[in-house]
């Protein structure tokens, strides 16, 4: 039976959550109704801010991330989660304690959450994060908030489009040398030291101030501030989204917003089309598709650039 | 100047470290060469065993990295190293530290130590990793560890391909939940529970054993050990080294060697034909190049698929 997308956008629009589920499942999947799922979504985007939140295991994404969703809902406001999850065979149970944290929300009609999977996708995360983010911000979401398990390569280049990126930390794990490790403290718009009624935090927050200080800033003019927070008792999380209003404000005044848009659209492109090329690979058979060339190359026969033009060759469109 | 790729692979092939260097950097650019670089170490490769060794920061990688370099060497093999490392403008001076663990090898000339940016690469690290790891085979080395920094979903799937798999953990960080979250149990060979003096060692290892139990593994067969360390100490390491030879000697008898060196390949002849695409996206301009198509869909009067159907079509080779 033929989906009738308009008609699950309008309700998705409207704020219907079975029809925002609906349309996050279709777009998760790259359906083959993905595309006239965003070409349906287009008018109803574009208000929603995207706030991404990382940080290493431990420091309290999930936490801060429903202290800040009850901030916002404290104004009024809609608000969207992305929550990017591993997908292990062995994750099932032991990673629902984490989602738990999220529960007190679960019965709002104005929070919409999703976990998506940072792998299984043909196209990862760069291809599945953007459709996502167009649904909620249809859904009429005024924040979407993604938050990210890891601090690998791919969650970070998802979340460091964001319009405000929240980078999160805790005080005793050497983590201002671990978040320049993972590459993230130029990702940053702010940072937030979570657990600070912990020892370290403030010698933690003063380690950022100092590397940040450092650092050359692609967005000249911003200064990002390091904030203390104690998420589970939610004390700082209104200086969070605070920080957060001041932000939009800065970028949108200074055209940072748009440039990060910017990005984000080109990175999205580029993923749908480098997912389509990897489509016709798969399609690629023989000698010159992609397994015969793996053997020769396994085995010594072929180098593997050529091996790359004889793939290329077979699957021109 | 021309280089004369065929003299460099021969010097290199004769243990001379400015070659291998030297070619390090030809591959790992993705220079023009890249292409007659691979073809011409091609007859020189096949040899070296490939060993990843992954897990969350803090557990030890560098310093049990050192220590399995000391084991070879004590056998007379020789060994190559390929730390993948995040590239940060924060990182220059303060990571420096890690890479101290490996001084007491720098002067040996049967050891090789490269540390890779894990981005900055125009390929990624599918491109880049294979590239170096076969200059390092054709160098002679016996073996090559390749130690990721991060378990970014990137760095995973290139270590998930080596030979042999060292998933290493330590006691007291949750550390069997961390690596189900970082999808790294079922990519694991050997585990080992390094930093075995701190309390709770045992029941670390305990917890890994039920978890790698609960699993389906794809290879059939290989009950992955869970071993103990002391790597600072170099305690346990020879474990590790054996079971590294054990996980050889079972992966040639079944075949599991050659399925993973045939994957190997797959994903390198796909990264380098992605990367070739991707470089014709960069080279197509105006309203139908990658910028052109950003600032339609950015502003809201194209969707992302049209977009990407458009670079696709102007963009052919």
């Amino acid at each position: 039976m033929a989906i009738d997308v308009d008609s699950l956008v309008e309700r998705a629009a409207a704020g219907d959550a079975r029809a925002v589920a609906r349309l996050l499942s279709l777009v998760e999947d790259a359906s083959p109704q993905a595309a006239e799922v965003a070409a349906a979504l287009m008018p109803h985007t574009g208000r929603a801010q995207v706030v991404g939140i990382t940080g290493s295991p431990g420091v309290g994404k999930s936490t801060i991330t429903s202290a800040i969703v009850a901030a916002f809902r404290a104004r009024g406001q809609r608000v969207g989660v992305l929550a990017i999850d591993p997908s292990s065979p062995f994750s099932g149970g032991a990673l629902l304690g984490d989602r738990i944290r999220m529960q007190e929300h679960a019965t709002d009609p104005d929070v919409f959450i999703r976990s998506m999977a940072s792998r299984g996708h043909l196209g990862g995360l760069a291809w599945a994060t953007p459709q996502a983010l167009r649904v909620l911000d249809a859904a009429g979401c005024d924040v979407v908030l993604v938050e990210t398990v890891g601090v690998g390569q791919s969650e970070i280049e998802v979340v460091a489009v964001a319009d405000s990126v929240i980078v999160l930390l805790a005080p005793g794990m050497g983590d201002g040398i671990q978040a320049a490790k993972a590459g993230i403290l130029e990702i940053g718009d702010l940072f937030v030291v979570n657990k600070a009624d912990r020892d370290g935090a403030e010698s933690t927050a003063r380690e950022i101030r100092h590397m940040v200080g450092l650092g050359q800033r692609v967005d000249g003019g911003w200064q990002p501030p390091v904030l203390l927070t104690v998420a589970s008792r939610s004390e700082g999380v209104d200086g969070v989204v605070e920080a957060l209003d001041r932000h939009r404000e800065w970028a949108v005044g200074s055209g940072a917003w748009l440039t990060r848009r910017h990005q984000r659209a080109a990175d999205e492109i580029e993923a749908i089309a480098l997912t389509r090329v990897r489509q016709r690979f798969e399609r690629a058979s023989g000698d010159n598709g992609l397994d015969g060339l793996a053997d020769a190359v396994a085995s010594g026969t072929l180098d593997p650039f050529a091996a790359a033009d004889r793939l290329l060759g077979e699957s021109r469109p």
